[in-house]
This record gives C-alpha cells, sequence and structure tokens, in this order.
C-alpha cells in the first residue's frame, strides 16, 4: 500500500529541514520504504478537506491506504511500529524508546518552540527582549538534564531509535540560536543523527521541493 | 509484576488534580490495574538517585518490576498497550487513537501550559497584561479546531481511548480560566471524561495523598 504525506508547497524556513515532514521522511528513510509527497499551500491547509484530514490544519498528514494520520510523533510512531528499524524488539526497550519519543516532543520541544514563536509574533514588542532570557533559561535547564543524560553516549539508549530521531530534529531548531554552543556533547549527538545517510535522504527531498519553488 | 508511580508529596495545585501522575492513574482505573504510590518531594526529585529514573525531574515515574519508564504520555500508552481497554484492537484505529494522544499533548497542551507557566512565573511583570491576549488567541484558535472536529460527538473517535483521556486531562487545565466556558460541547465532553468512574477513582485516590498532608 502506498505512503503518501503532506509538505509545506512553501516552505516557511527557506529549506533548512525544519518543517515537520522532515520527520517523517527520516524515519521512511531508515525503515527504507517510498513514499509520495503532496505539497499544499496555507490556503489549502485551512479548507475543510484539508481539516477533515488534518483537525488542526498542519502538515504533515500520512495517507496508507485508507488510513489517515496526523501529528508527526504519532507518525514517526506508527512507521517504527510497522517496520523494522526504528524500535527495539524487546518489549521493556522499546517502552523506553516511547520515554524518549514523548519527551523530545513534550519537555524538551515546547520551551525550544516558545522562544521560535514568541521571536516571529512577538519579536517588535517591547517585552521580547526582557523575556527572551527567561525563555533561554528554560530551554537551557532541559538541555542540561538531556546533557546530564547523554554523558558520553552516543544515543539516549544503547542503539539510535525513533526516540533519537525526535530529539535530533528538536535541537535542530536550535541553530542559529548560539545556545547549542554551550552543549558541545549535545550538538555532537545533533551530528551524529543529520549525519545518518537516511537523514541526509530525507533532506536532500525535502530541500530539492523547495528548490524547485514547491513545484512537485 | 507490581507496578509503581511516583507523585508529589506536596501538591502544587492543593488537589485539583492537574498533575500528570493523574494520567496515569486514570489509566490504571481504566484498565483494572492496580497500582502503589510513592511521594516524592521537590527536593528529592532533584536527587542523583531520582534522575536516574527520571533524567527531568519530574513525576510521573512508572515502576514495573525492571521497567522504568517517564513522561505521562508515554506511560499511558504503556498501559493501553499492555492491557485492553485504553485503545481499539484494529491496527488502523489504534493509530488514529495515537494521533489524538499526540494532538492533546503536542498541540493543544502546549500553548495552555504557557499561559499557566507565564502566569506563575511573569505574573507581576508589567508585559503580562499585554501578552495574555495573545496567549488566549493561541489557546482559542486550537480550541476553535478541535471543537470543530468533535462536532456533536461524544469522543474524539467512535469510542473512548487513550486519546480522549490525555486530551480531558488536558482540558481540565483550564478551568478557571473562563476560556472553556465559550466552548460548551468541549465542556461537556471534559465532563463526560472527568465523570467516568475510572476518573472518579483515580481523583479520589490523588486527593486522598494531598488531603493526608502527603503522607503515604
Amino acid at each position: 500500500m502506498s505512503i503518501t504525506i503532506t509538505a509545506f508547497r512553501n516552505s516557511p524556513d527557506q529549506g533548512r529541514g525544519l518543517a515537520r515532514d522532515m520527520r517523517v521522511r527520516w524515519a521512511l528513510e531508515e525503515v527504507g520504504q517510498p513514499y509520495r509527497v503532496r505539497l499544499v499551500t496555507f490556503a489549502e491547509m485551512r479548507e475543510p478537506e484539508y481539516r477533515a484530514l488534518h483537525p488542526f490544519g498542519q502538515i504533515p498528514v500520512y495517507q496508507e491506504g485508507d488510513l489517515v494520520l496526523f501529528e508527526s510523533g504519532a507518525i514517526v510512531l506508527h512507521i517504527a511500529s510497522r517496520f523494522p528499524g526504528l524500535l527495539p524488539s524487546d518489549p521493556d526497550n522499546r517502552a523506553r524508546a516511547l520515554s524518549w519519543m514523548f519527551a523530545a516532543l513534550n519537555t524538551v520541544e515546547p520551551p525550544i518552540v516558545e522562544l521560535e514563536q514568541t521571536t516571529l509574533l512577538e519579536g517588535d514588542r517591547a517585552w521580547h527582549a526582557g523575556r527572551r532570557p527567561l525563555m533561554e533559561k528554560a530551554i537551557r535547564k532541559r538541555l542540561d538534564e538531556l546533557a546530564a543524560w547523554l554523558g558520553e553516549g552516543d544515543w539516549l539508549e544503547d542503539r539510535f531509535a525513533a526516540g533519537d530521531l525526535l530529539m535530533v530534529t528538536v535541537l535542530r531548531r536550535l541553530e542559529g540560536m548560539g545556545i547549542l554552543d554551550d552543549y558541545p556533547t549535545l550538538a555532537d549527538y545533533a551530528v551524529r543523527g543529520t549525519t545518518r545517510p537516511a537523514y541526509q535522504r530525507a533532506f536532500a527531498a525535502q530541500y530539492a521541493a523547495y528548490a524547485s519553488g514547491g513545484e512537485g
């Protein structure tokens, strides 16, 4: 059954690979599954037809036969459950990998997205400069804890798994903010993720959609 | 194998049932599994011994034999995967339930937590009154979308599932903010969740720990 995902027709990050379809592309590349991409405009994402697929009008949507999924975390988990390569086979280790998936998206990502979003939406407000150190502090607290856990390890648990995939995409959101420079082991960890051949293929595919001006 | 979870010795919300062990208690009650609770202080949560169980020093931790899990979403998913009652048996419907679990925690909850946290930590700053409408707008956008999806339905999909469990605990965080009053179908939906016998038992157990002054 063929897999189709949706992605932005007009990349808000200009092809930097931060849009959330990147997680799904990467996961599909890790498990060796081909997929098609349907590019959608922001206007299309507000239409009832798209809302029937994605109640919150975001990308990516994942379609496989009659199955329609949304939320990048759920889609990555579905892919990881359906095809071997992204979750350990032992049930306990598999459950640990789940903890890291949720930690990436619920504990580490939210303060990073808050800084991103408020910079975008409130960057010109008088209060933004005053709030920035508070937001950075919240991010650094999580990075301190993550670095303490990771130590000198390559991955969050014994082997690369879906939790690492999500965590690396979350850490990439910090690029250009100057924060990750203070966490060399986390920066190295992110590079370990992004130099995986599957990541590289996913990035190239996402970039190609951007570079073609959203043709596809 | 007996199940033990951790919870706050001193309830920050004074027994209102918003601490994240509530989700896990509720899930365990839904599937009919007994559990023990280990109450921990904020000081204990900062200790290396606790950090070995939970890298981010939060509650709840879930222990079952040698298995140690953290992140309430991951724990609820583990419980739902291990015991019948919280996920559909059909694989496609099961995957849909996952989408709702992640949507609750990654799309609906973050703007609510931002309002909560900034009210707590920045409530006395000059900018807070100016930011509040922006934060409320972000919450209302998600509630509009959620209400549009739910329509007149009882649950997010055909039957009550783990995604509803998480979504109801997320909506409960809005109590007392006056926002949910504008969304009668969502308020009813939350009540449908909190009047379930399993929720009531979970709430009573969490409240009892609070009312005993954290003895337990």
